[in-house]
């Protein structure tokens, strides 16, 4: 098993991926350029209490598009090894690291600071903003933070956006969920970077999923009735090839 | 304290309420019957465990516009509590109720019947469909379908839509929060329905906090720097009138 890198060495290994992309020519490297990076920051995660939604938080950053979380607070190996088990099983190389101090952490990073919170400005408003401040940006780097609980007040100030994702309370993963839709435009729900690396080809289990699911198969003859369940049948197959 | 409503007392209402909107001839009743009516039914509840993440799942309902959510499984306070405390702190009448049998529960709901699966149909081609589908019916009525962790086999044959929020592994929660915000149009976020019924007037509350955090006040000489700020401060002070 691996250890987990610590904050100052996942920040390295960005800062060289944007160096390494500021000197190339080659499109790969540009078009890597133009793509918004979101990291994650977790706030005050406390043991046991607060694994599910660690793990969560994890999960969604890394579905909708993420490119890492660093957890703040008590150290703990549930959400670290949940993230591991579905880069395997699932593709992708998201990232998940650790700090000991959220105020280094946000203090350290280069690129813009945005803090989702209930007491910010409306995330409709707020979007347009941070996208015009992006493109002015060469690393157009992301510090999303997400707290647990109560967030220390001084993180409000070291920010660049407090924004909020909606006017009533409800939850820092479903928050999460929406400014990641929001920021690459439900895009990322339609990607298909994030491939297995394994033979076990997931896109092939979904389409026998529905096939069985369905009680359809290549034999079955293609009527009105079950057109639905063939067309989302080659769906799953297409994108998986 | 009041007993949690059983799932049927919890149909009798809905059930009375849109025979209500049918009779009546008022704008109030017509224009409450054109809306998109989400019921959450949360599947598998387990003890402890799951406690946390179904009282996200509540608060993301009730904040997201769903107006009410049904917990199968283990009958628990703790979600029920923290949804009564939220609707007496931020108003509105969201409802949570209870029931023994998820089988049930489905079978005698009327309406359109969505679950919320890895392994169903892209989101942003199941919308358009249920739209559709909802247009043809009298009460636009959803049963949104969220699972813990298994979900059985059955529930994918005894619903109208098997609905995928991406196509990579991640939390019920996030898929709940971006199917509401899919099927509301993202309107449900710049929505001031859920207002306060206490004296307690939390957009003033806000207001004054973001004044805080950004050392203004009223005698504030209104400068390029601080515009945001004051704009900020107005916003929320005039969605509070």
């Amino acid at each position: 098993m691996h250890r987990v890198k610590t904050y100052s060495e996942y920040l390295e290994t960005i800062e060289m991926s944007n160096a390494r992309a500021a000197r190339s020519k080659t499109s790969h490297y540009n078009q890597k350029r133009e793509v918004i990076q979101v990291t994650v920051l977790r706030l005050g995660h406390r043991l046991v209490r607060d694994t599910r939604m660690s793990t969560h938080a994890a999960l969604v950053s890394r579905a909708l598009g993420a490119r890492a979380i660093i957890m703040c607070g008590a150290e703990e190996d549930d959400t670290i090894d949940s993230v591991r088990r579905v880069n395997e099983r699932w593709g992708g190389d998201f990232q998940i690291s650790h700090s000991n101090s959220w105020r280094e952490a946000i203090r350290d990073w280069k690129g813009l600071k945005v803090h989702l919170t209930m007491y910010g400005e409306p995330i409709d408003r707020a979007i347009p903003k941070i996208k015009q401040r992006l493109k002015k940006m060469k690393a157009k780097e992301i510090l999303l933070i997400i707290g647990a609980e109560k967030v220390p007040k001084e993180v409000y100030s070291m920010v660049d956006y407090n924004v909020a994702v909606g006017s009533q309370p409800h939850s820092e993963v479903a928050a999460l969920a929406l400014f990641l839709d929001r920021i690459y435009e439900g895009k990322e729900l339609q990607s298909h970077d994030l491939l297995p690396k394994k033979s076990l080809n997931v896109y092939e289990r979904r389409k026998l999923m529905y096939e069985r699911l369905n009680n359809i198969n290549e034999k079955t003859p293609r009527t009105k009735k079950n057109e639905d369940a063939f067309s989302l049948a080659n769906f799953w197959s297409s994108v998986g090839g």
